[in-house]
């Protein structure tokens, strides 16, 4: 399918994606991209070119999240009166744009989260990357860039995996992290939707977060610093989302938490864990146990470690796939949940588990939550996580390793 | 001050700011940049690189807004370890960077919008620029940028002006937009606020926006959207405050309205005219006329127009610098302002302009507003502007271009 070249040098050239495109036409700028019969990201079209010079793999212990890039990226770019231009899989190398560009200037800038594993043999895995498509399309459409069709770009990303599957450490608990992002490339000033884009996609090997057994986090829960609102962009992948807690999360810091609780409006309703979703384990009076996590209200993100949760739950208490070491049934639950609830929980002594659930780290545990001047502390569990949290992030883990057959699991080639 | 030296060649060169940086250490991860001792801007280690090919000017007419960039930029960068680097005037180009560098993934990414004019004896003025640079500082700190010496990055913009001066239009109403932008530039995926930044100033030659006479606009009541909340980011100048509203926008303008009237909370309060602030006029018992906008509590950009508004309207009140044809006695007031106000104001017969205030367009007339399914409109005027609108815009220009002696306009070059 591909037009393959081996590229000379040092493996690194800056890519021409984006600078200097012409002004826009007042139709392009007065039009949605999905209304333009332009050319769609066509896989057929990719071209690969390789790096002379592999990179040596890093011990996998060595691993920083997100700081180690693999030595290749998959590239393309979305130009208002040519489309969707031929993807190329390149070396990892810089972007070079104009200085005027939307992605600088006011910030439509779209990214995904996901991993690829490698199974019992050998091959590498992606865990549900259909959610993840569904999503970078939403999140595209809600800052209105240049649309693409997801399949294509899923053919694309396998494809990358395969070329660059080396990288995948061969330890439980290690994967590839994918990070597809898509910028607003269009060069100028005024403030407008973007008709110029580009979409990459960079591979980081990663370790477990919590090498040596999990460790509770704290959390602080937030005062004035509010994540997400109704009406804005909290249910969206976006990078937008992401700078205005920088500050409030180290004010967190300094007070001695590893992270914010995220709280919404004067019923201090819980939105998310630090970049994670909110789960909350409490037992009934007839000795099942709930799964709580807020309602996909526009204010939280709809994670997919989140749905495989509530999934799981589901699946476990009805007997069709019952986790491994669980004894109670456990009824997931899509409600809002305060402080003033989880006060309850705690002052009843039905509080279990918290946790929060996300890609980078699948399952972590809470310890502690700062609120009003005080901790509510949450019951702790040899080896960090209780029952629920062991359990769902063991069967999460066992099925994107592909050692639990499941259908949430698919070969990167068939 | 500076080295001058001219570069061969086709006067654009990629500049290496923030591409490749080392990763940070712990205790740059830890750090506020402001707890650690580097050196700040310095304006005495200037190095200027003229471009050995100057563009031709093009015709002031043929301008639109952002789209055209002047002979040179201002740039320069922090890196965690050597803290901020000579700044330096260089021919305009694109810029370089990681693909995983903050500013792409989480958008901690500061902007300032502020113009040049040329005054009567030809010299160019800068106006107020000591509110811009004191709201670019705070907008520095909410997203957790490095921070830096404004006075210095002032005196560097206003060298940057006078070695582009030959770019500012010789004509009333025209001028040249300022553009100076603080990009995260930290490369790694790791959720984090940024220890690396580029700072860059760009600018490019602009006209009127009604260049034949003040055309009202409409607006359309914001539904389902929201711009910003208590405890968000609508108070500060970041680039991530604006994508948001694209899709919404275009969702406007096919609807037949110009620009989104953005709305917060149940009592449907006013918050701004798609990116101004937003001012009402109405009539009052006793003959005067008072000059309403929402107080600045966090969901309101302080902006430099509106700042100014308030004040020429005090002083003209006060008799110490009276407007130059406005009779009646005009009463600031920063107070909330809903629908429902705005309803009644029209119904009574009290409403006598409401209008937009910003950088770029100074003052922008509005016609109507559809609200719940039908059009409010405000009265109209010869011209487009009504006598306040009128006499403020006059005033704040006659000041800018330097015709009115006045404190706020300032001198590039002593």
């Amino acid at each position: 399918m591909a037009t393959i070249t081996h590229l000379n040098g040092n493996g690194v050239k800056p890519n021409g994606h984006g600078v200097h495109a012409p002004p826009l036409s007042k139709e392009a700028q007065a039009l949605d991209s999905s209304d333009l019969d332009l050319p769609d990201i066509d896989p057929s079209k990719l071209t690969i070119t390789l790096a002379n010079d592999l990179k040596p793999l890093p011990p996998p212990e060595s691993l920083v999240f997100g700081q180690t890039m693999t030595d290749h990226m998959l590239i393309m770019s979305f130009d208002p009166t040519t489309g969707w231009s031929a993807p190329e899989i390149k070396p990892f190398g810089p972007l070079s744009l104009d200085p005027a560009s939307s992605c600088f200037q006011y910030c439509p800038n779209v990214f995904e989260g996901m991993k690829a594993y490698l199974d019992p043999e050998g091959r590498p895995r992606l865990f549900r990357p259909d959610l993840n498509m569904d999503r970078f399309t939403k999140s595209t459409e809600r800052v209105a860039l240049p649309t693409f069709n997801a399949s294509a770009l899923l053919e694309l990303i396998k494809k990358l995996v395969s070329v660059d599957a080396r990288w995948i450490p061969k330890k439980r608990g290690y994967s590839l992290y994918i990070r597809p992002t898509l910028l607003g490339t269009r060069p100028g000033l005024g403030v407008a939707a973007s008709t110029h884009a580009l979409l990459y996609v960079l591979l980081s090997p990663t370790g477990p977060y919590f090498p040596s057994g999990f460790k509770p986090v704290s959390l602080l829960a937030s005062e004035d610093a509010v994540r997400s609102w109704p009406g804005g962009t909290g249910g969206f992948k976006l990078g937008l989302n992401y700078a205005p807690c920088f500050q409030p999360q180290r004010q967190a810091a300094k007070r001695g938490y590893d992270q914010l609780l995220w709280l919404l409006g004067e019923e201090r309703r819980i939105c998310e864990v630090g970049q994670m979703n909110f789960f909350v384990v409490t037992q009934r009076e007839d000795g099942d146990l709930d799964l709580l996590t807020p309602p996909l209200d526009g204010t939280i993100l709809p994670g997919i470690t989140r749905n495989s949760c509530l999934q799981l739950a589901e699946a476990h208490t009805t007997g069709r796939e019952p986790l491994d070491t669980l004894k109670e049934k456990l009824h997931p639950s899509e409600r809002a949940i305060t402080m003033a609830d989880l006060l309850n929980f705690s002052n009843s002594g039905t509080l279990l588990e918290v946790f929060g659930a996300a890609t980078a780290a699948v399952i972590t545990p809470v310890g502690r939550i700062g609120y009003n001047g005080s901790d509510i502390h949450i019951p702790t569990y040899e080896g960090g996580l209780g029952p629920v949290g062991r359990n769902l992030y063991e069967r999460i883990v066992d099925i994107q390793e592909g050692r639990y057959k499941h259908e949430w699991s698919v070969l990167c080639s068939e």
